[in-house]
């Protein structure tokens, strides 16, 4: 009986499923709805029941599985198996999620938090390449990453790839965090749209960008990448500006941990190559030179299945 | 018999000898002179025979070691145990010192290089408080450095740990590294002087510094920490610039790795709390919530001891 891992993403709209080969091939996959209310308390009998559901339809008896690995929002015991703090998830108090999966699946569990998970899954089976030394950040409403060093994610004391929050500008952007000019703050999706309005104001010459943000238009983060490969002079700045940070900003991460990898996920890598190819011009000027030659920048590769994989290679180290 | 593990601290100068217990203890300890004659050709030949000299004298049978372990300049390749481009030794084609120390001794041997050793010697013995989860920043010449994280040092491609070449300033101070505004350019000895020089030249007021430097006297980091002390005004002004700077660097140092300890060593360290309470004070202006929280700043405590009681915590690996 081939042995199989089960993967949950666990996010604020829907919980995904997966169940994968040991070596990260997905064979199953399925998702429900996040009912999150009553502070969250169907959330996990909801994925109790999934699980157990499928495993019966497919057949699948527990001992097939080598464990249930789960990335999840919020502030995460890797030893106790608890989250708490997740708000999306109306999770406001201390759940005990490991207990309860264990007890209601028969199979063993293990937890970490998204941004991590998905660093595990691009690290593995994406554009990390399965190598031991892969820094993932993801650039998305807010920015987040997970840092992969001797083939280890590091947790610090809890919070370690808080890549969002290191300071790219003193005076800078406010942030949600309270600081000024975090990474997150010009990167991020909101960040992007922040740069494009501040930017368009000091702008005169012509530009379809600015004339959208004159006329009162609902930008994105997309519009701003798209109308600047249009060659649009305004989001051309604008994609600068955003290179610009966080091509030193990854610098600055390789400076400390000098990695193989770094992977620039989430929504506003979609932008692809063009994005790409200017934040590692940006980090060739501000990179040690060694670390310039040793550390390579790349896209994610797995796009919404990164959590899923990373997810269920936490069921490996069960084994 | 008690087990026993030796320790090298090569240096440019010296090479400093400490057999130490297995628990980190030093018992014994000596030193040589390096001799960089002859492309550095003396150096491995006199630690060979520096070694047996003083174990034979001390009635010490190879036996007795756990192995030995050597913090060098350099850099270090861990498995082949060689090591290249260590100017300061004259050291210019790779050295094959595992094989020639293991052969000379019969003891087995481990290196790194002199940061990351020194890093593991704070982090094991020092003020890292044997923690798992330790970051050692050395202000010395040039800003140095070392990141432990799940217990084990990171390497990465095996740059990791270039503290010194964070960027805190993009226009800033022309680097050695060719770079602007690199944290060590700001915060080294030399760093401070420049920073003092610099501002000096602007300071309209009364200043015992800004008249040691207006008669050509030839300052140290230690006379702008000294008159600082001593309440000059331009003085407290440098000193203000330096934390600010190192401050943020270990913000951002925090966000990315979360250690329990941020341990600050080196000559420019010297300065105590004096130095510490300023960085500490810039730290938490530029740290995110939880990591201002989890991450605490700490002077160093071995002071010359770091790097030999760190080489000799390599030794521990080869049991």
């Amino acid at each position: 009986m081939d042995k199989k891992l089960l993967g949950i993403d666990l996010g604020g709209t829907t919980i995904k499923f997966g169940i994968l080969s040991l070596d990260g091939e997905i064979q199953q996959k399925w998702s429900v709805e996040t009912n999150i209310l009553d502070e969250g308390s169907h959330i996990v009998p909801d994925i109790i029941e999934s699980i157990n559901h499928h495993l019966d339809m497919y057949k699948m008896p527990q001992e097939q599985f080598v464990g249930i690995g789960m990335g999840t929002p919020g502030t995460v015991d890797l030893e106790k198996g608890t989250v708490v703090g997740a708000y999306n998830l109306n999770w406001k108090t201390t759940q005990h999620i490991k207990d309860e999966i264990e007890k209601g699946t028969g199979i063993k569990f293990a937890v970490d938090n998204d941004a991590n998970v998905a660093a595990l899954g691009e690290a593995w089976k994406g554009a990390g390449n399965n190598s031991d030394e892969v820094v993932f950040v993801t650039l998305g409403t807010g920015v987040g990453g997970g840092v992969i060093s001797n083939g280890e994610l590091l947790h610090g004391q809890g919070a370690a790839g808080e890549i969002g929050h290191m300071n790219v500008h003193p005076n800078g952007y406010l942030c949600t965090c309270g600081g000024h000019g975090c990474l997150e703050t010009y990167t991020s999706a909101t960040g992007v749209v922040h740069i494009a309005r501040d930017q368009a104001e000091k702008y005169a010459g012509s530009s379809q960008l600015k004339a959208a943000l004159d006329n009162g238009t609902d930008i994105s983060s997309k519009d701003v990448f798209d109308t600047a490969k249009q060659e649009d002079p305004l989001a051309l700045r604008v994609v600068d500006e955003v290179c610009y940070y966080l091509g030193m900003a990854s610098a600055n991460i390789a400076a400390l941990t000098n990695p193989e990898y770094i992977v620039i996920g989430g929504g506003v890598s979609a932008a692809g190559d063009f994005l790409l190819d200017r934040v590692v011009a940006n980090f060739k000027q501000f990179a040690f030179p060694t670390i310039r030659e040793s550390t390579t920048l790349r896209l994610a590769e797995l796009g919404n299945d990164a959590g899923l994989i990373g997810a269920a290679s936490l069921a490996l180290k069960l084994q």
